[in-house]
């Protein structure tokens, strides 16, 4: 994959990007889940009897062996606003004329790239679903060491009652625990196979036109709908939402951090901080503080996320184009908060400020 | 209730605010929930054993008779950053010196405040839920009556292939069906007391802590968990985007039947529009405009409420003040919103434009 | 004035509302405004020669006397979208069948509703920018009291280097300066007439279009231009932003000195902070906090205001409305946090914690 | 350059991307822009006799033969939160032994990289300049071909009166003029040099700060200030609000050229349009569509950058990296809605739907 994007400046893109996480959004893996789609279509039609079982090999053999033109993709997306119609003309071109006819038949661009985005989003958040996991662990395994060591609780900016460690990783870890919960819940909202065609009926798929979603649906890992969702985009909106309130959480636990680890409070201390090219003694809570930054940059993508549902008609190229715009760097950021809290928890030891209860 | 707030000018508050909503941010309407919880506290408290049985009767009746100085509570609150402190000192003098140190018993002002919120939350979502049910049942009778009207389907824009008004209707009322299901979802996460003291421990409440949580919890009818959430406010956040999500919904509603409503289009007739100053003759589909600009009101709240979860320490004067700031016009703004479509609905006849398919 | 609007929950009005700012979104003081237009308007076409003297004389008396049937009003709006239509017709009903045909002659709707605004924001942004001008004197005599006192500089949450309270102070005070010299370069785009009836082209005042406005922009103080701004919304939304980057400055001061007044840092005391209700000995930082919060409340309505920089065609219903929505709560957020700020600071000593510089 | 980033997904970024204006974000970039601040610092301090003129020289020449360890680079900032510590150590030991210790004399971290982003920020800005100025050009021409052409005016999305093709194009021109305004007043607080050591206050650069700082900023072509602005970001959001303004005037064209392409429209006809994967004799408004989403992506970024107003102390790591999160996105979405404006003005025709005004 040469051509991974980050969504953010190469310099720090190992600080506040995320490699893993982005390359779902290269051409290759965009690609990739679009031939899956194009793939899985006409193997379900040729079990539904809608072209000749040949053909279907023929396709799949052409997705399978298939190299893009990536400059004749990219001019087709900038004149089309969607990369499909240039990829079903050059995958016929590979299927060649006696079955070229029968790719993508019924369907329309927004199948292809809603289901391919689909596709990586299972990928994207079982592998988010993975991190968050990991991190309560780290969190538990954190609470078992340093749990008992006293602190002062502070309200307002100001000191309050003794707390302990306990509690304040308690603070962080318990709304983690409800994110695996919300996102169990929205699973089947959002995991769900595009098939609608043209204007979002099915209408050019005939009477087989649910069998073909059904069997597609069960080949891709996908749950299948009676109906297209072209134009509802609730579920890809919730999902986005998700990812901002786990940034959100994440940046309560940097927030908490980088007051903690203030030299005047030192009730933490940090394993690796970061320098300063002037003070170079200084041992700077990086991590923390992008964990805020973090948090603040989703909070204001998802944001920008809820006006994609105002999705006008049967299909809208500008609502559908913000989600674009916005969902690949909300993902991105979610990564590199995962991996920056995972880090900040391994490199954090408690000191005990306050007598521990008794 | 005399100073119903409306979160709006009130010129046209009947337009885009809501009445009915917003009477739960009333100055009365925040006292008697707070008065509420003084008092399942030390009812509570009674029956654990830690104060008197006359003390509750007494801070009963005090709360039932109680009618606050609203000078001295804006006094206090400009003072302290939060009503309580003065309310709490308020009632404690109506109690008088027997019992008066018996009221706010080991409690917070944020235990008073956020459950507080939490009541009439549980009285907001219960309205707002009713209209999204009966929106929805409106938009089934549309489709029993309308649906069989053939429509032309426009994606990004342009005409595409024929519909009915059966499937817009559906790309409407779907989303609002699983908007339903997402509520009952986070409703155990929602409607929960929060008691948690000082810093959230439960230090002052002693042994009887849970128990007296437990019988606070049942007598509100809300959920008791182990711990006070008072710096987890996923919660809270997570209801802001749901409304946001639905008003996003109506947005594509709205969005939709201003563009079918053009002369040019004429695919829909509205029974009621507004007229011009200028131009008198004009129907403009002022309902639908509503609910776009609501839409757009509501992405922009619920982003900023994101950083709501930013909540520092064991409380954030900063980040909590924020929720005060925007869940309130959030609200309003949903109910405006599913006020405005059930009457777009109600004025609304599709008109065929497309022969209807066989 | 009886319905002054607060934007916020009464019971925090005094402490994150403004009520002198909202009074400017009363019934009272925008119909006073509309008012202001319709007789500028007859006047300016008498001298004209559109009308008749007579006509404009009783006109002007009208509006001086005009009291409107507020339920009629508000029933208008919410037909309309807009209160003028309906307020026209009572106004000509006012006026008599003599000249009552001569009210809102050439105009529409939105020549009304956006020269109030103006009217109206011209007192705002006067007060806004006095209220600025006193707090950079304040600051002044600040750095003039307590500059000389050496801090402990903090860079990314950690003690750096020793700096002045007159630099901490220069900071807060130089980005209010250079708002008041944007301020001053927006005014001339800003403070602006709207006259352009029904499509924003004049068409309807004939020969004398700009004679008119010339002649009504005279009387009303604001400029004249050769064209209608009706769906350019730069200037308004440009305010908006201009609204947030002083309530952004001011969060910054906020974060300062909640940061400072920490127990463990001290840098700063507070003359007057708030109290908890369980732990009455706190001084909390409340109006620090509150400067936090109204900055994040003002970023989130700023940014939701470039939305409405998407205004199509001639007028859009939707964008236009959200102007509504989210302009007065920015405007009351800015007052709220430059009075909190002027207060804040009137509290507040810095408290030397290292060697002041040689 | 082949790391150039594009902040989208590489398959759609020569649509909603745009590589000239990213390209100031790449590695290259970004490090020969702090090569240039090490230069200009050490040539400044030969002059002012701080350092020897031959270590300068040697300085100078490092700078210029200098080939960077990117692995060591990014590891670096991944630690420090910045990548400067890590460069000015390689840019020492590539200096040598004799005067490697005067590189980076006085400065500090935040020097280099605003300083750096602000030298680019020029380069950028005179781009989007020229761009804008080329659009104003191509819509008066376009104005002076198809001005006089009779179109249908649309208030609240319905038939209002007849207007002329002149007066649309007005008002996309206008606002664009006005930018070209604003930015020239916010150059003078948008370029100058980034000069103030650890904590701001230049006390590593003795009496001969100012010396140095003007020299400094004569020879990179910014304007010197008598202090530093480390905590001061409001002209860097100033800058991010301009370009959000920028696209959502465009966002307005797009809107509007969108409404009028629509077949029952046809007040406008596009030479390129998109076709469809389902519907190959589609014309779709790609480009106008595209508009919409980039305003809305723009005003989403730019309310997040509100927030970076709040910095705490004398330097924030979380706000300062929320800049750099935010602000190379919105640049590159300028550019491209820039480059999409131009590109739909040449698409474009007015078609006569009414008669011409006498």
């Amino acid at each position: 994959m040469t051509d991974a994007p980050q969504f953010v400046a190469p310099l720090i893109a190992d600080l506040v990007g995320d490699a893993a996480l982005a390359a779902h959004f290269s051409t290759d893996a965009e690609i990739a889940a679009m031939l899956r789609f194009e793939k899985a279509l006409a193997d379900a039609q040729a079990s539904c009897g809608m072209i000749a079982p040949a053909a279907a090999r023929v396709i799949a053999d052409a997705c399978d062996a298939f190299a893009p033109d990536l400059e004749s993709l990219a001019a087709g997306a900038t004149r089309d606003g969607v990369v499909v119609p240039d990829l079903v003309k050059q995958l016929r071109t590979a299927v060649g004329a006696a079955h070229g006819g029968q790719v993508h038949l019924g369907a329309t661009s927004q199948d292809v790239i809603d289901t391919s985005l689909t596709l990586r989003l299972k990928e994207i958040a079982s592998d988010i679903e993975a991190r968050l996991r990991g991190l309560c662990d780290a969190l538990a395994a954190l609470a078992e060491r340093d749990g008992g060591k006293g602190l002062m609780g502070h309200t307002r900016m100001q000191r309050a009652r003794p707390i302990t460690a306990a509690q304040k990783i308690e603070a962080w870890r318990a709304p983690l625990v409800r994110h695996l919960v919300r996102f169990d819940e929205m699973r089947p909202r959002l995991f769900v196979l595009q098939l609608g065609g043209a204007v979002g009926d099915r209408a050019d798929l005939g009477a087989q036109a649910q069998a073909v979603a059904d069997h597609m649906a069960q080949a891709l890992g996908l749950a299948s709908t009676p109906r297209a969702r072209h134009a509802q985009r609730d579920a890809t909106v919730e999902f986005g939402q998700w990812l901002a309130l786990v940034c959100g959480s994440l940046g309560k636990l940097g927030a908490d951090v980088a007051l903690m680890a203030q030299n005047e409070v030192a009730e933490v201390t940090l394993a690796s901080g970061g320098g300063s090219s002037a003070m170079p003694e200084k041992n700077n809570p990086v991590k923390a503080e992008i964990l805020v930054a973090l948090a603040r940059q989703a909070a204001t993508l998802a944001g920008g996320l809820h006006h994609a549902l105002v999705h006008e008609n049967e299909r809208s190229g500008a609502a559908w184009t913000l989600e674009w715009l916005l969902l690949p760097p909300l993902v991105v950021a979610t990564g590199a908060a995962l991996r920056n809290a995972r880090a900040l928890i391994g490199d954090l030891s408690f000191v005990q400020s306050m007598p521990p209860f008794p």
